[in-house]
């Protein structure tokens, strides 16, 4: 591990892994400072309200390797203590259940990255494998500008084009990409054309770059190479500031997961066929992170811009959106 | 009461009431065979759950004057027994939470008439006081599909113009309006045109008249009479095989109910103001039943026609649909 890598504030945009303890500590190993933890995609209120009570008395029992993020003192609090800081967050807006005034009641308990939809229609918008991509309803705006009130990111990775359009004009706070990788590079329904990834940018949104090989050039036999390749590609298009991680990394996630989350609201039509493609090749855990700093190394970065893309764009977005 | 009312099948499409015995036993006065009773209207999953529970409670109770209704044999034992049946029915999907499999198990509990949507966008599509309507989404028509394999009757009444174009075409069964008035004598979003009536009809659908003065062309001096011409005139349009009534009596509702209907999911943005045209002249109470059929000899129709828009039409549809 570089020292350059120790000592930076590492921000993983988007994990959805299946946070036991050795997760936790692989995040930790893998010096991470930070990370948005998707703990709701197709659940509802209640079961979505279970899984951050999960979450709660994981911080009490893991509490000597992560802490809860509030807010982006807690990232930098994180760091100073060497624990991992964790953000909970979302990659659909089910959990609120339409009920506007649950988007600050979850803000206080943490929840401050929400997806507006995840993959298909729900009653915010369409998602990216959605047939007709139908724009933001006016309650999706309604719940953009609750959303941007209470301070919550919105996150349009899985959104269709034109949701995501609507929801960049209709926020006020600057809105994200978690986790997507250019379709420049590879053509695929949930990758961003160079005109969507210069849209969110020129409205002061940002872009986490996803790992996931099946949204990389090279598909299956991608590395952690390739990756980076993929986040160079973005900040060659939209500059070195707004750009970040969003790994996506689904460790010690069983298959009935896979099946779940890729069937519309998890037990309807199957949505996509991945193949294989599911794992970066020499990088399946966030241990592994390390990777990443050395590849960016390997590349020729300056230490400026491998900071910045770690983390301090993260830090800087997050307080933007969050107030502090 | 004629003998003519006291001796037809009278089924109501779409009663709102707020069901305390006073209601049913103004129901069971009015002579009505059976009617369509909401139980869910912005309510998610478990809410509406407890409101179909509450009526278990209220079968129960109230056994001396209402039955529940499963099937069309149902709703004739009612008219033998002198008893109302009652029809559980929601006016939005949103008690569905995104489950298919509770389409069947509701159905089970007798939840039989379901409206894809309640004035604005859900997951299934948009409703008529939506700004853009975008039309029935990949999930709608699986739901479809799911209501049409569980005998669960669509309902059309609050659903957007291209919304309910594509669920027309998407249904296998027949779909209704069970509560709506014809555009041709009154210019309103949630009227439905000639075009629109036509096209329900010519694929075997339904559509039953509403007494909401609002959407009648004299608007708050609106009588009976002028609710049988909304009647008429629909018949004139598609024939007296596909029609009926749907008054949407929303008797002894409080003050906070109409607020709450009104805004999106509840406590949303406010969606229509219909000023004071709340309530037909003379005609508050299911007691009043009687009037309408007074109204249609009046105007001189003969029996067979009276019989079939007070019940026959209904009974023929919902046995369709239902399949017993």
């Amino acid at each position: 591990m570089s020292s350059l890598h120790q000592n930076a504030v590492i921000f993983d945009g988007l994990v959805i892994s299946n946070f036991t303890r050795q997760v936790l500590e692989d995040m930790h190993s893998g010096g991470i400072t930070a990370a948005n933890c998707t703990c709701s995609i197709w659940e509802g209120f209640e079961p979505t309200m279970r899984n951050v009570a999960r979450w709660m008395r994981s911080f009490e029992e893991n509490s000597d390797i992560i802490l809860q993020v509030h807010s982006t003192a807690d990232i930098l609090k994180a760091k100073a203590e060497g624990k991992v800081g964790i953000v909970l967050g979302w990659q659909n807006t089910s959990g609120y259940g339409d009920v506007l005034d649950y988007v600050p009641l979850f803000a206080r308990l943490g929840v401050r990255v929400v997806q507006l939809t995840y993959n298909t229609a729900n009653s915010v918008g369409s998602g990216c494998y959605e047939s007709a991509d139908r724009g933001l309803t006016d309650y999706g705006r309604d719940l953009v500008a609750a959303m941007n009130a209470a301070g919550v990111l919105v996150d349009l990775s899985h959104v269709a084009r034109d949701t995501a359009r609507d929801a960049i004009a209709a926020s006020t706070k600057p809105v994200s990409y978690t986790h997507c990788a250019p379709a420049g590079l590879k053509t695929h329904p949930r990758n961003k054309s160079d005109e969507e990834l210069k849209l969110i940018a020129d409205k002061g949104g940002f872009v986490g770059v996803t790992m996931f090989p099946a949204f990389l050039a090279r598909g299956k036999g991608s590395t952690v190479d390739d990756y980076i390749e993929a986040v160079e590609y973005t900040i060659n298009l939209i500059g070195e500031e707004q750009v970040g991680l969003g790994t996506d990394l689904t460790q010690e996630q069983p298959p009935e997961f896979f099946t779940w989350i890729n069937r519309d609201k998890g037990d309807g039509r199957k949505l996509v066929d991945f193949g294989e493609a599911l794992e970066l090749g020499g990088f399946r855990r966030s241990s592994e992170f390390p990777s990443i700093t050395a590849a960016m190394e390997r590349r020729g970065w300056k230490a400026d811009r491998i900071e910045r893309v770690l983390g301090q764009n993260w830090l800087r977005v997050l307080r933007e959106v969050w107030g502090a």
